[in-house]
């Protein structure tokens, strides 16, 4: 049986997936001695993720050595790498994470860039390869559908990315890791959804002390 | 000791704790006519609220009759109603309710209500006496305060008047009913957020089947 088409984000309070602009992530020192909005937006994304930052699995994925928090937390995130076989990534997510990824990319799978400049696949050590696809999200979704075999299909991000595949109907199911606190600013998440054709279905709901985790079913009205 | 200052609303998981506009909730059937999106208006607030209408206590508040669901959704409304000794709210909130409220306003305890129309109290039959407060949030809160006495004050809505609390640091805590659905469009909880002043903490997150019930204590920054 095929696998499920998912995303899964973290959330502000307020609804934002990520600060205004992530370009702090590779500002120069004098950049950012230039516009301190750069720190600041690196200081949001940080207190987005901060559930994600101290588990085991994380810190085992990206390398950055032994240890880590054991529960929740690190179940969501290890569960949430295992059932996926392939993800899809929108040109800008993945031209941030070229500069942000160790060399080891953290996917471990085929990912799929949407893209209108031709490229040829980019193998990474690892396991990573990712695919430059130039047809549209169908065509993406096929390929990595066929890639990702019994497992699921990650939509992962940015927000604009997932929001073309929710209103599209291709998104089976999503989870978002919301977090206690609020952006007053920045890119939301849900900006643009097609309410009138999405219809949620609540499937869990489990907090950390870090975050609330929630999984909800997609289905047309 | 005094009582904290907190608010209470639903919000969908975009962020929205209202639709564009609630006057479907007073338009007469040729206005609604003429005009589809008040329907609509009503579903989506109704799509709200709806982890509120079957429980037991909501039935009981209304004097909609015996019987409704017990259980955390019961909970949730009967301890927010009960904890609650005086309630401050903005004037357009006070306008729908006088239309939609029972003639036993549901509130059975002193309401402050922030407006530039001076008036006299209006007493209810079962103890709800709307006060009219034209001196400012601060004023409304030190009334509302001296009214509730142990128990708590509650910033009853709409949103801008508990962002005007939020903001100007007045609010001890506050609990959100998270529900599975999405706007698009609407009244935003948080617009206008003073996020760089406002810090959360999680208190608690506990799901029901319709809605995830979220709460958080504010810190200053």
């Amino acid at each position: 049986m095929a696998g499920k088409v998912f995303f899964a984000v973290s959330m502000s309070l307020d609804g934002f997936s990520a600060p205004e602009s992530m370009e702090g992530i590779r500002a120069t020192p004098e950049q950012r001695e230039r516009d301190p909005r750069l720190d600041r937006w690196v200081a949001q994304w940080m207190e987005l993720q901060s559930w994600i930052f101290p588990v085991r699995f994380f810190r085992e994925n990206l390398g950055l050595g032994e240890g880590g928090e054991e529960g929740l937390d690190n179940d969501v995130a290890r569960t949430t790498f295992e059932r996926t076989g392939a993800s899809i990534m929108g040109r800008r997510m993945f031209d941030l994470g070229e500069h942000a990824w160790p060399e080891s990319a953290p996917f471990h799978t085929p990912v799929f860039v949407l893209t209108h400049q031709p490229r040829d696949p980019w193998e990474r050590p690892g396991g990573t390869t990712f695919h430059f696809v130039g047809d549209g999200i169908h065509k993406a979704l096929d390929r990595a559908r066929e890639a990702a075999g019994d497992r699921d299909v990650r939509i992962a991000g940015g927000s604009e990315t997932i929001l073309q595949f929710l209103n599209a109907g291709l998104v089976d199911e999503f989870s978002i890791a919301l977090a206690p606190v609020l952006f007053g600013a920045g890119i939301r998440l849900f900006d643009g959804v097609d309410a009138s054709r999405v219809r949620l279905e609540p499937v869990r709901s489990e907090p950390s002390s870090r975050a609330t985790h929630l999984t909800y079913a997609v289905h047309r009205r």
